[in-house]
């Protein structure tokens, strides 16, 4: 049994959690696993930095003068705080796009400022609350600059897609013949593959010299470049992409997927890490990835404790007082193989 | 491995739940099981129609001529309609206890109307809003009947804690001395027993004939009673607890506990059925619940269809289109044995 965490009420384990790790170098070799690092897992939100890339490649983020921080918010799971949601509207501004246009429904935003002041004036939610909103703001932005339609950016068929698809194929070195897609939170195609093969792309995003192909190569650098200068625009207070990034001070590329994804890559390393929760609940994916640094040294010596309430998550009852706690329970076991093909 | 579930994204399995489920009769027999039924589990809410029974005992129900629907919603973890906060307040009243006393803290209810209000009016949460209000009501009125100290009636070591102990042992048929206790999300102690002891306790209170004591078998019914008769009380609106309740029209009393336990008992079979999902996550438990009545045949006759909603619940994305679905996994195993002591 592949438990990862266990949630401890008193000191007896209430509730457990299985994952999947894969802990993967840029050329392609598993060096640690635990569960299974060949998980066909669709990663969610954590391929957004993915997804950012035919943003620089396509011209768009020249032609608009997209800013680092408006790339780091095309890779955002954003909180909804105001400068998120200016951010959003500004790119969507800049390719000369209503609100409207925004294909990611709406959702209540974690900034819980936010959704009481819309909630006072009366107001309802709008797409550009979405976590999703400033991936979407690119999206259309790209369409807008290449002339494609833009109502349908969202569709698997649309050139905007097509585009990232290839990315993907490229990065993960898994053939789209064999990706599987099915339909994202926010309506866009999400891709399943083998969790390894996130891992290996998230090694490449930390170590593009890899990456053969010059533009693709710098498309990765200012995508990169913008989430790590930028953190607070993925994820916003109090957020775990955001103070990860924070707390490594440029070396760390993290960010997270729905139903329980993590995939990192280390620039000191080169090494890509990517973890999936097997029942995709949120609790225990931030604290097996420290744990997972933790392992493989990573920032054992100052920003991992930076992270400890990330760590150590108190059980606390309505009244505040700690009764319980949450504790990884997993040791990686170290692999050498070329990833399967 | 134990899957209860699985969930789909597309035609591919995203997330999958482990679990453990026991269905026992009134004479204390494992009869079917799935997972390990002995497993060692907090019950939490789910154990709140037992924690109920000593306001019958006591004579706190009748000192204070609390209503059928005041003991179901004793035993609720309510969503914070006005008609859950006006009756738990209605409650404390009868024992001449202000709100302050209650102990459970405070949390957002499920009634998103009750607290939209709120945050209109500038007021904060107060404790009547705890899905918990009713429970604790209850212990306070009858820590008041009994000339006990008020302040302190949740801590472990006082009477109205210890009452409930002794009534947990009994319905269970689980030696207090081997029940560790942990706190609950309310504050109050909350036990750990194997899974198929709460089985048997709800087997016990769907066919309280076999309860050998008469005054707990006459507070056993009124608390019952109290909760098919009025199970909007115990839940709110779109909750499976009502709901369930609701469709089987008398004939089964079912109480949902965090963490994605539930337990239920079948007036007609006499047996108890008592679920828990390994990850703790709350969205398979209701259609495992639903799956388990399936197999057994209880409701398959009519009830079952008006709970659709619950056993086939879809994955939407966050425009409202249909992405994917959640689908039992599993099946029963027939047993014969008498549980373990």
């Amino acid at each position: 049994m592949n438990v990862v965490a266990n949630v401890y009420r008193g000191e007896k384990i209430e509730s457990s959690h299985l994952g999947h790790i894969a802990v993967v170098n840029s050329e392609g070799k598993l060096l640690y696993s635990y569960g299974d690092p060949y998980r066909l897992t669709y990663a969610r939100s954590s391929m957004k930095p993915l997804q950012a890339i035919p943003i620089i490649e396509t011209g768009t983020a020249d032609r608009y003068q997209l800013e680092p921080a408006d790339l780091s918010l095309c890779c955002a799971s954003h909180s909804g705080e105001p400068r998120h949601r200016s951010r959003a509207m500004w790119m969507l501004e800049r390719a000369g796009q209503p609100e409207e246009v925004l294909q990611c429904g709406t959702h209540v935003p974690r900034d819980e400022e936010s959704y009481k002041q819309l909630i006072r004036e009366g107001k309802s939610l709008t797409p550009i609350y979405s976590n999703c909103s400033g991936k979407h703001s690119g999206m259309i932005a790209t369409a807008t600059h290449m002339g494609e339609d833009v109502a349908t950016y969202h569709l698997p068929e649309h050139p905007v897609q097509q585009r990232i698809l290839d990315v993907v194929e490229d990065l993960t070195g898994y053939p789209k013949e064999k990706i599987y897609m099915g339909t994202d939170g926010c309506g866009v195609p999400v891709h399943e593959l083998p969790l390894a093969n996130y891992a290996w792309a998230f090694a490449k995003l930390a170590k593009p010299e890899v990456i053969s192909n010059p533009e693709r190569q710098q498309a990765v650098i200012r995508v990169t470049d913008g989430m790590t200068s930028h953190p607070e625009m993925v994820g916003g207070n109090n957020r775990y992409c955001t103070d990860l990034m924070t707390a490594f001070q440029g070396r760390i590329v993290g960010k997270a997927g729905a139903e329980s994804v993590y995939c990192l890559g280390d620039r000191q390393t080169g090494l890509g890490v990517a973890v999936k929760i097997e029942d995709g609940g949120p609790r225990a994916i931030n604290l097996v990835v420290n744990e997972v640094l933790r392992q493989l040294g990573i920032g054992i010596d100052g920003p991992l404790n930076d992270l400890a309430e990330y760590t150590n998550p108190a059980i606390t009852n309505m009244s505040g007082n700690v009764v319980g706690r949450i504790e990884a329970a997993f040791t990686l076991i170290a692999k050498d193989e070329s990833l399967r093909a």
